[in-house]
Formats: C-alpha cells, sequence, structure tokens
C-alpha cells in the first residue's frame, strides 16, 4: 500500500513524510515502486513496537513515533547500509485523537528525516487494543557488502560504539525505579525513548568490518547472535565495555560490580552496533572513529570456541545464549 | 528483521516459510538481502490486518493467515507484478497457544507458497491486544512496467474479473445474518475468509492494461481511486457488472435491485482486478483471458469528465468518492 479508505482520510498527514519521492507515488497507489541501482542490493529490515510492551503505556505519540524510527533504521546502520525508504503499518487505538494521530506523523516525519528516509507508503488501520506499529525500512549497500552476523572470523577483533547499558538504565528511569540524580533520570529516560541510529558509523562498519548487529537485546545477546552466525566465539572483557558517566555514578552505587556490569551488558535498548574487524584493520577503524568524533571501543576478541565467554578483571563469568547470566566461580 | 528474542524462539516456525531463500539469509540476521534484477522494478505493498476489525473475532488462525497473504499478494497480481517475497510483522495475542502459532504459520506458508512467495524476514511480538499482523509483499515488474492507478484515459475500455459482491455476502454469511441456502453460505464465507491474490490475469494487466486497482474497498470506491489518480471520470454500467450464481440468488430476493446492486458494488473484500485498456486492446484482451478459463467482463467506459457516473437500465445514480452511493432521481 498505501492504500484503503482510511490511508485516504490521512493521506494529508503521511504525504509530507514521502518529500516528493518519486517511489511513493504521491500515495495515491497501493503499491511503492523502486528503481533498481546497478551495483547496489537493497536491505529490508522490519521492526514492531507495541505499547506496554516495547514502550510504556501513556508514552507520547511523538516518543513512540522516535523509538520506531529508531529501533527500525538501527538494523540498517549496524550493516553497513545508506538509509531511503520506510512502509509504515499503524494500528491507531481507538481513543487516539486527531493531534495525537498528527503528533505522531509529524515526529515519525522528523525521525525520518533526520536520516534521510522518506516514506514511500503503509497502510493505518484502528485497533481496539494498543497502540501498535510497525515499521518496513529500506536502505542500499554496494553488491555483496552488507556486513551480515555471520563474517566474524577468529583472530578478530570486536567493538562497540558509544556506551551500552544506558537504554536498560533509562526503562529504570522512566519507570520511577532507581535513584538517580534528575539530570541523570532525563538524559537516561531519552536515551530509551528516543534511540540514535549510528548511520556516523555506517561508513567504517560497511568499509573495515567482519559482521556486525545493533544492540536491541542486549550486549551480550547480540554478541551472541553473531558468534552463533558466524560459528565462532566471542571472548568479552567485561569491565572494557564502555559506559556513560550516567551509568558509571549508577555503577558507582551498586554493591557487586561485576553483577552490574553484567546487568548493563544484558539490559538491551541500546541501539549501538557491536561490530568486528581483523586485527590489520584495528588501527585504520580507531583513527577513522577518531576523526568523526565517534566512540569506539575494543571489548573483546574473536576465538574459535563457540559461544560467549565473559571475563571480568580475571574472573570468568558465563552468559547462555539469550544474555541471561550467572557467575561461574 | 528478522530479530529480536522472539524471533529467535519461533525461528523454527518460520524458516521453513523462507523455502531456502538467499535473500533470508536463514533469517539468522537483522535484514534480508535482496539482489536487484537489472531490467525491473521492486514492487511492494504492505497491508494490516486486526481480528475483531478486518476478520471477524474468533477467525481460526488458518483462516486469518490465508486473509492476511490474499489481500496482501492481490495488490501485487493488480500492477502486473510477479510475487516473490514477503516480511512479516505478527502480533500475538497472549491467549494464543503454540499450536495456534503454529497452525497460522503453516497456513502462511501455504498461501504464500501457492503463489511462490518465500518469506525473506519478520518480527513478531506478544500484545495484550488482539491478533494484528502486516505483510509487506515484494514482486517485480519490467522497468517502468507496472500498471499504476494513474494511466487511464478517455476512450479506455473498463473491466473487471471474477464476480463481485460475493466479499460482502461473505462477511454477512460469517456473521449469521442474511438468508442464504446452506451450500451458498459456506461459498460465500469461503470466499470472504480466504480471498485468492488474481496472479493469474497478472501477465494480461501488465501487456495490455493502462490502469488497474484491485478491489479492497468496493468496486465503485476502487475504480473511484482509478478515476480520481488519472484525472479523468469512469462510466459504470451496474447491470454488467458480473455476479457469482450465489450472488445471484441473493439478488433475486431483494426488493430494490438498483440498491441491491449498489450494495454489492460497493460492499468491497473482493479482491478481483478492475482495470482499463485501449479500445484497440479490448479484443485481445477477451482472447486471452478467455484462452485462460478466466471470467473477464466489460463493465463500462473511461470517459473526460471526472467522478464515477453509474448507470443502470437507462437511469443514473451517483456515487461520492467513498463509494456510499445514493439514486440521482
Amino acid at each position: 500500500m498505501p492504500g484503503g479508505a482510511e490511508f485516504d482520510d490521512i493521506r494529508d498527514l503521511f504525504r509530507p513524510l514521502t518529500r516528493g519521492a518519486g517511489e511513493a507515488l504521491g500515495l495515491t497507489d497501493d503499491v511503492a515502486v523502486i528503481r533498481g541501482r546497478p551495483g547496489f542490493d537493497l536491505v529490508i529490515s522490519t521492526d514492531t513496537i507495541v505499547e506496554g510492551v516495547h514502550a510504556l503505556l501513556n508514552t507520547s505519540p511523538a516518543d513512540l513515533a522516535f523509538k520506531l524510527a529508531g529501533v527500525s533504521l538501527s538494523d540498517l546502520a549496524a550493516k553497513g547500509a545508506v538509509p531511503d525508504g520506510a512502509f509504515l503499518n499503524v494500528a491507531w487505538p481507538f481513543d487516539w485523537t486527531a493531534d495525537d494521530r498528527k503528533m505522531f506523523a509529524a515526529a515519525l516525519g522528523e525521525a525520518l528525516g533526520q536520516h534521510g528516509v522518506r516514506l514511500f507508503g503503509g497502510d493505518t488501520v484502528r485497533t481496539p487494543g494498543p497502540f501498535q506499529a510497525g515499521l518496513t525500512v529500506l536502505g542500499w549497500c554496494p553488491t555483496g557488502g552488507a556486513v551480515l552476523r555471520s563474517g566474524a572470523r577468529a583472530g578478530d577483533v570486536l567493538f562497540v560504539t558509544g556506551s551500552i547499558g544506558d537504554g536498560w538504565l533509562g526503562l529504570s528511569a522512566a519507570k520511577g525505579e532507581g535513584a538517580f540524580p534528575g539530570d541523570d533520570r532525563a538524559a537516561l529516560v531519552s536515551r530509551y525513548l528516543r534511540p540514535t541510529p549510528r548511520f556516523a558509523f555506517s561508513g567504517i562498519v560497511r568499509d573495515l568490518c567482519s559482521a556486525a548487529v545493533d544492540i536491541s537485546d542486549g550486549l551480550i545477546a547480540d554478541i551472541g547472535h553473531v558468534a552463533s552466525a558466524s560459528s565462532v566465539g566471542i571472548e568479552l572483557d567485561l569491565a572494557a565495555v564502555p559506559l556513560s558517566s550516567e551509568a558509571q555514578r549508577w555503577l558507582a552505587q551498586q554493591k557487586d560490580e561485576a553483577q552490574a556490569r553484567l546487568s548493563l551488558a544484558t539490559g538491551g535498548d541500546d541501539y549501538e552496533i557491536a561490530c568486528t574487524a581483523p586485527q590489520a584493520a584495528q588501527a585504520e577503524l580507531l583513527s577513522r572513529a577518531a576523526r568523526l568524533g565517534l566512540r569506539l571501543t575494543c571489548i573483546g576478541a574473536v576465538s574459535s570456541k563457540a559461544g560467549v565467554t565473559i571475563d571480568f578483571q580475571g574472573r570468568k563469568l558465563t552468559a547462555d545464549r539469550w544474555g541471561w547470566s550467572h557467575l561461574d566461580h
């Protein structure tokens, strides 16, 4: 689609989001038409969010839009793709007003526009249930150049962008749990509500990385996905996992540092990129990131022994494939 | 996606639906990768169904799957596209059992497989609300060859495949409304629950039609979309609109034939194709359809006067743009 009587009703809400993309056909047809680009693959990802499940109840329409765009586009960023277009499937709850719908659409336009993404089509329905939306995002990679989970090789080095654990702390903060200084609470909540897909790092991934994944389920679970898809093992240096100043202040209040760091590394909702690269590429990787002002941290290595092993100050911890971890004394 | 912890859980449910498609990467990554096809455009459409809104409450998981596949793929059929792959966003209600999910997945595999469509990816979530699913479908057309709503020209002839009104009667029948003989009720309910996308007709659309649309909102509303997108008018001969034997038996019981025929032509859920073609192509269009054993009926003409006008046995009826019609004496 576009299509369906309801989409006609609100075409005016969504047509600005196409920003004139020919693919969208002005949202007047049932389909979008994507012209192929010689030398490029189309990379497609889709995500769904449900209010009360992936976002707290009573999240604002604007925050829902930013969350949806962020989690969906994050997958493209991690693959080294250049984002292009999106399809929206949105289910409006019966009690959403016209203003709610307008705020959602405007915020989605802003969130997509920040990354040059135009709306190609979509479908809107009403639901007696909670707000729910799916976003299918399209980007381009040079033919064969998408950086998959499956490319890690023993001997590669493991990196992560930004800082880890803020999304999980932000969820606690948004729920009113935990004890955070006022400024920390606001920063963490914002980090949870409006994740930023790391497109600034996409070119580096595309040029230098052997495997990459965005961190949605939790750092340890997601590097576990890489290990599994690549048939390798990953050794994580837990003490090296980068933390924000907010997370460092939270950590200083915790009694069991190892357990607290594990919680940050399994919490999820970070939307940073974890990636592997050959040792020979390490210097260039770090220098290109530095030149772009991007925080990039070496946090481990790829081994030939299956699974994720976690080292914290010389102690070995283990994690099962779902990211739930326990101390292995 | 695929991605998210939940998709891992049920990867076994959905991996068979990929039928080995390389695009799906074995459902082990967050994305699918689509290689371009020189000389072809990618045609994409997306639809959402919500139990209790687009399908009756307590519709079986298998019927929900067939409905979702049918309504989504129907858009590709109407554009003359060759279907290829699909992305599923599904929200399982909390009370769905593992067997319910398995039945849905198996039926979706069957419904997609009938048209050679492989699952490229998706996302699964849980919802406290009703069952909801979106399907984003991908197909291919020769470059520039997708048959849009916007190509109708004054002087063209208007056709429709199959029969009209069965979807709407089927909804009544499924609700237990109306009076239908037993066999008619079952046939109509099935028509409503499991629409068949008209890919058998796609090649003819691609080769000979100037504009086409699938009939989801109702024949009159959907030809109105064509008229509007093409900046032309359409003159519909209501008496010529083809009816199934079930609909004919229903019609024979109605007091006001004009009103009853209008109801059939505005009811929706037919998933037939309405299309326009130059008069010079009419003979070939009809003969190719006949050779394929496809019912195809001439039901009107394209004019230069904007809007849809409806003629029934010499009387003029009018319809507004939403397909709601009234007699214009």
